[in-house]
């Protein structure tokens, strides 16, 4: 019933998480209303988003340069690194201003049943770099989602790190964090409160 | 806290109609995820939209060519021609099968208060069409929403076509839509039923 380039756009609308068909065609009829530069900004901030951003060569978050902001600025404390799943993770983190320091982001957890093996993850970069670290790194707070790959995850980087760098400190969030939830979604107050009372692990 | 170019495609994102901060984040950082043909894709089928398609000349609905695939269909009876405010309101009236006439798309409602007056509307390419039409119009459905302007809208239309053709029969869509709602979310039933039981103005 539509013509080819709106059901084109229909269906690119609708790949995107939590939008349905019926809003994709809202979406789509929106973007043939409003004039050709809107669209056209939007168009193009996708195209940049993906030719400009790429991972930070220390710590793999969103970055526009080599580096990203993060490991960019001398105020932030290079010796408290906290470790979370992915990159959408750090903004949640950031806007409770609980952690200072830096960060690092696994790419996932570790799930064998999913093929998803600690070699699929960043995790070689962190030993090194929590190893190579000048300041010496002082603590790791393992941030991972309290889910079971989550937990996994966080033993398993726990377990490494009494090995191979067994004077820094290893925590974990405080549980206070909905079990099962999703870091990326929890409100400033909670997750604020889980950073204030993370545990040694 | 974001690199410049995730900034800009989460601003964009949330320019769209129901999609919060929360919400456009988590769709720039799903994009930021996906590979880049697949995030191409969806800003090609962006610029493509707004490149390829215009409005039918006769009808105005969204065409990929000079007509609409409606107009172009020899199929659709051309004596009825349904009236809506908005291209987005054919998709529903389509879907419920009860309608194998025309369109013709006003690009909004009448609204004074708004500035919205009949020269701001498709209505002289509308009363030219019924009144040049080869075979003669028998049946105009006005399927303007049942709110304030959509009714106002309405009751105009059906004062002119008295006028200027009265063998013309004028008809509105039954009540039985929610009053005060909007047409484009009306379920096929009762849209369909609406359709069904339409009552000369």
């Amino acid at each position: 019933l539509l013509a080819p380039p709106v059901q084109r756009l229909v269906t690119e609308l609708g790949k995107l998480p939590g939008i349905g068909q019926r809003t994709a065609q809202r979406l789509a009829f929106h973007l043939l209303r409003v004039d050709a530069e809107e669209a056209g900004a939007l168009a193009d901030a996708i195209r940049d988003v993906k030719a400009q951003i790429r991972e930070c060569e220390i710590c793999f978050n969103l970055a526009d340069e080599a580096r990203c902001r993060i490991c960019q600025d001398e105020r932030r404390d290079p010796a408290v690194i906290c470790v979370v799943e992915e990159f959408g993770d750090v903004l949640p983190i950031e806007r409770t201003h609980e952690f200072r320091g830096r960060y690092h982001v696994l790419g996932g957890a570790l799930s064998p049943i999913d093929g998803v093996d600690p070699e699929d993850l960043h995790l070689a970069e962190l030993y090194r770099r929590v190893e190579q670290s000048s300041p010496p790194v002082r603590e790791v707070v393992i941030a991972t989602n309290p889910t079971t790959t989550g937990e996994a995850t966080a033993l398993h980087i726990a377990g490494v790190l009494r090995e191979r760098a067994p004077e820094v400190a290893v925590t974990r969030l405080a549980s206070g964090l909905p079990v099962g939830g999703d870091l990326e979604y929890a409100d400033e107050v909670t997750l604020g409160r889980a950073f204030a009372g993370r545990r040694a692990l």
